[in-house]
């Protein structure tokens, strides 16, 4: 069981390796800001692939020392991504983190059949919290990089998700199915859906875990609400992974337990060859080292 | 602006008007403990409607003081639902009640256009909160009762709730169409809606309300997130009534806030001539105070 995001911190330091991190299109101020910060924690080191004189040029403006950092000089965001791709596959890096371009071209470039570093056909998101209200880490999946998985996807989003549970060291990690309620309603599909991967779960095809659903969030956190309603289960009250049905049920839960929760949280994209870092611009500095140390420890 | 639920019960409280809150199966044992509680509040005088000998042996089971209550004997579910709607009909009940009976029995009654009781077509939840990481008091809907909510349904949702709003005091109330993501994309249905529903706004189809989106909950509630998105507008980090895409995402958002946000709730369905309290058994006993001193504010 982990309790706090900070253990997550404590142990990438401890192991006093330096990260090789390649940035795709580092030309951005935010991006160069928090490299500086992270720098210092003594984590990383970054390989700037970008714009060459757009990075120096920004650095120059705030006086952040890049002089330590390798730069990689491209002429496109499609290069830059690529080059980073191509970096973590040779061997020269060792996570990815996305910079000023969008999301779609670096992921482009990580899913390409010949030249890229996936895993398998399948990454997904999960995003680690530390609440107030909860007496461990959990993990939400998929809030931000799926649209509208299907049952096949989404029977990959857990599988990944667990795998990433057991390599940050909890052992047959308990998975919460959530939707609106706990009865099989074949007016709400996701219900029907959640029991069906219930069922290919007892069919031992998705392994090292407990998955139980379809349940609503309070069940899944709470023994409490699950007494109420007298659901039995191993899951209730005591989840390690919460699977949203879809992105907006999962965004809403994500914004709800930072803006509306007290909760912190770290998040990297899982299935491809490394750990991938999406930090956004919004996210605290806090935050944007928790996901960094929590690549480090999902790279091992 | 109302800061906390505490507001609402003093409000409801001042009055002193004892209200008559029709019960529709009342032969539980957990609604006759909470009657108790909110008949030593003063605020309520229940007309309990079921089985009489039930709620009779029920109360002497445990010594809960029954004999000041009105009771009406029926001898099925639908009856105790129809008569309920009768007594509110005829002006002989001010509040009504949910007991042991199914939602959906109560409100085939609600809705009957002979000898129902709706003020319109369509009824919907609304949950209030008091947040400890937010402003104000704020709703959300509709989190409980519709499903899959199109277009139209909706527009008379927020109709509905701006309405409430205005009555408890909250004039030009602020409307957040929660989706994902601000950027209207056809692949994300939620959003398209959110537009069309932002058009309907502006040429004044929705009333005495301010409503943005599509908008993702951190805007909502932070005025700060809207920044770093450069969204610009006057519900981002102000926001009085969020409305979910659809009940999954709502009832998430839901759990969320009482199960891992510290916040209390009161909730009622609103859109028949009087309110209509649904409280659970997994209620708080402060959570069907509220809701009781919310459906008063209502009725008004």
């Amino acid at each position: 069981m982990i309790f706090s995001l900070r253990e997550i911190l404590d142990r990438a330091k401890k192991k006093k390796l330096k990260q090789k991190l390649a940035v795709a299109a580092a030309e951005d101020i935010y991006i160069l800001r928090a490299l500086a910060r992270l720098h210092q924690s003594g984590l990383v080191e970054p390989i700037l692939i970008g714009n060459k004189n757009l990075i120096n040029e920004l650095a120059k403006q705030e006086n952040i020392p890049i002089s330590k950092y390798s730069i990689i000089d491209t002429k496109s965001t499609q290069e830059s991504a690529s080059k980073a791709v191509e970096l973590i596959r040779d061997g020269h890096a060792d996570l990815l983190m996305k910079g000023m371009l969008s999301t779609k071209t670096l992921l482009v470039e990580v899913l390409n059949k010949d030249t890229g570093i996936a895993a398998q056909n399948l990454l997904n998101h999960m995003a680690l919290f530390e609440s107030p209200y909860y007496h461990k880490v959990f993990a939400v999946t998929d809030a931000a990089m799926n649209v509208a998985p299907d049952k096949i996807e989404k029977v990959a989003i857990i599988q990944n998700t667990v795998n990433a549970f057991i390599k940050i060291g909890v052992k047959l990690p308990k998975v919460a199915l959530l939707t609106a309620v706990e009865k099989v309603n074949p007016k709400m599909l996701d219900t029907v859906e959640a029991a069906a991967i219930v069922e290919q779960h007892y069919e031992s095809r998705i392994a090292d875990c407990i998955i139980e659903g379809p349940m609503a969030l309070d069940l899944a956190v709470s023994k409490v609400a699950a007494e109420h309603k007298h659901f039995i289960g191993n899951v209730p009250g005591d989840a390690d992974i919460l699977v949203v049905p879809e992105i907006t049920s999962g965004n809403i839960l994500y914004k709800s337990l930072t803006c509306l929760g007290g909760a912190k949280t770290a998040g990297v994209v899982i299935g491809a060859k490394v750990p991938i870092i999406l930090t956004s611009r919004a996210d605290s500095d806090e935050s944007k080292l928790y996901s960094i140390a929590l690549a480090i420890e999902l790279s091992q």
